[in-house]
């Protein structure tokens, strides 16, 4: 075990940050993107592969892991980094999301959710208490407070509900987690939808609860970009300046670019890897669809300047023929590349801010996507 | 494009040897695993870790490469090396066997064989010629001549019949050879099933027309390994001496041994990977069932000696949680772990020989497997 956590923000360029979040398990760079290991694994890419992409640090999903293999037995194999081999940071979310999402009979109500298990039916609890729990179980360096994330579009009066019952367990968290191990830092969630002014109530309260950082949950759910955009506008500045912003589940490249430029720090999402196996490559000349018939005869690759191999040293016919062969190996390649250019996005990113050209970069970088794969190279 | 094919031998222990196969792609060390890339790819490995085990060739399915993307589109995209980023050895089969196991309709005749493609319904032509032409484009550093492998247990007359069209083909294919691509070579294959007269036979035959090498074909198709075994005592000492011989489709570690003790050089199997993506570990303490519920909870690696990190540096109870969640990372560090221990295997056979001390490595090699994963490490 290292460091306590930190947060120092070392340049900024508007409404923009970078900086480092110092964790037991080494620091990570800001803005920074987490790749997710659903089930104690990044998809189809080996550990080494994804520190090599320039990943600090990784997201794992509570409500997977608490179900198979179990939280208590990755305690007692040594916690989730030995388990899966990952010695640098994770974050744990807090299992609420997937509960709403893939867990069959759920009831709800202030006291938590009990849902059925997916895998095997059986009736499970998650209370905020049993959420810190089982996060602290599995060793995270960033534990997730349980919240209420509601889809949207959704009533006034609903995502009020949400709002209110996500600061109550805030509060339960906080409560819970200082029995938890040390080291550790726990992150409240802003809810509120697309209200405003629920969601500025949001920040406030958390901000006067307190936490070692702060999360903007309930976005990229099924709104345009632009109201996402628009609610970030309102959230950001009303977080504390000194405390590290995650936007979950977001997003698109240029989504995070846009959120970078209003002052988020940490992002997660499946678009990489899950694309990756799905036969989508995300370039510097935007999306590439290796199922296309057009590759077959391609002997370009995805991008001849990349420092990843599976995008330098691969034509796109041969992946267009992993792709349309089923191979692993397609998904692999393509996750793997994915990964890469998520990374070298946050690494520009990082250096723009520092030098304070954020907002040419930004130009630069939807020009070269609005170029397309197909001139490219 | 390096040297041309050559094979020298470096020391013998009885009936076996090891020595060196010098190649336009780089040398082989013998007796040689040789990993499978069917549709070029290995399955579930990337290049540079089949690479990092130790193998020095690779084996592609012409039938699988004729089929999709099509030979003339590889040769088109600068051979099968360039495209699947193995700059290495590789040695292609003619595509006979798996028009047997794999394609519908079949009409075969002395002309060759047509059949229904699996993938799309269209009928295609195989001929002796066309085998060689498609092992061309390719850019195989070895060339298979197309053969007709008979199942076990067969009649005597049909062993007989397919064993003199195997060597009608071979002339056919020796003469079609002489229009190939500089730096490649031609390997004959022996049928003849069972019966050791017509192996006999079949061997000198294919001896007096002089191929580059010589394979032993038709073997571990249902026989026991005793009949297998006894094949070879007669089949080996019956080949050129100073020719690679390869052992078609072998096989577990154990018939690798006992072949290699016999005199063969060279060896393909699906079996490692295969396994691998089935949760099957070979070890040197015999096969391992990571399915198995008993490795749940067990902390210990693979193997904590081995020089592969994907047996190393994961517990037993992580794998069976990958393999259980059907993660693409179960497989893959299975195949690479696999892949490994074959060519583990391999250069403790060639170190043996060197030395001269076969007979005692055979029976330590055998001591570890008896002694099982459970009892080990």
């Amino acid at each position: 075990m290292g460091d306590a956590f930190a947060f120092r923000i070392d340049a900024t360029d508007g409404g923009a940050r970078t900086g480092t979040i110092v964790t037991a398990h080494g620091q990570v760079r800001t803005p920074a993107f987490m790749p997710i290991g659903t089930q104690a694994t990044v998809k189809a890419v080996m550990p080494e592969e994804v520190r090599r992409s320039g990943a600090d640090i990784l997201l794992g999903n509570t409500y997977h892991l608490m179900l198979r293999p179990g939280a208590e037995r990755i305690a007692a194999l040594g916690g989730l980094h030995k388990f899966m081999n990952w010695p640098y940071a994770i974050l744990t979310d807090s299992g609420g999301f997937q509960v709403m999402s893939l867990a069959g009979l759920r009831k709800l109500d202030e006291t938590g959710v009990t849902f059925r298990s997916h895998l095997d039916g059986a009736m499970v609890s998650l209370t905020p208490e049993r959420a810190i729990e089982v996060q602290d179980l599995l060793g995270s360096d960033i534990v997730m407070q349980l919240d209420e994330c509601s889809k949207l579009p959704a009533t006034r009066a609903e995502l009020e509900r949400a709002m209110c019952l996500s600061l109550c367990w805030a509060e339960r968290c906080k409560r819970a987690f200082e029995g938890a191990g040390p080291g550790r830092a726990l992150f409240g969630i802003v809810q509120g939808g697309d209200q405003h002014d629920l969601r500025l109530a949001g920040a406030r309260e958390l901000g006067a609860i307190g936490f070692a950082g702060y999360a903007i949950g309930g976005l990229a759910v099924g709104e345009p970009q632009a109201v996402m955009l628009s609610i970030l506008d309102t959230v950001a500045p009303a977080l504390p300046v000194d405390k590290p912003r995650y936007l979950m589940g977001v997003g698109t490249p240029d989504d995070i670019v846009e959120a970078v430029a209003r002052g988020v720090d940490m992002f997660d999402c499946v678009l990489p890897t899950r694309n990756g196996r799905h036969g989508v490559a995300f370039t510097r000349f935007g999306p590439i669809n290796l199922k296309n018939a057009r590759y077959a005869d391609d002997p370009r690759p995805l991008d001849a300047e990349s420092d990843c191999p599976a995008a330098r040293a691969y034509s796109r016919a041969y992946l267009h023929h992993l792709v349309k062969a089923n191979e692993a190996l397609g998904a692999m390649l393509l996750s793997a590349s994915n990964l890469a250019y998520y990374q070298t996005l946050m690494a520009t990113l990082r250096a723009a801010i520092a030098s304070g050209r954020l907002a040419d970069m930004r130009e630069e970088v939807k020009a070269g996507w609005a170029r397309g794969g197909l001139s490219a190279s």
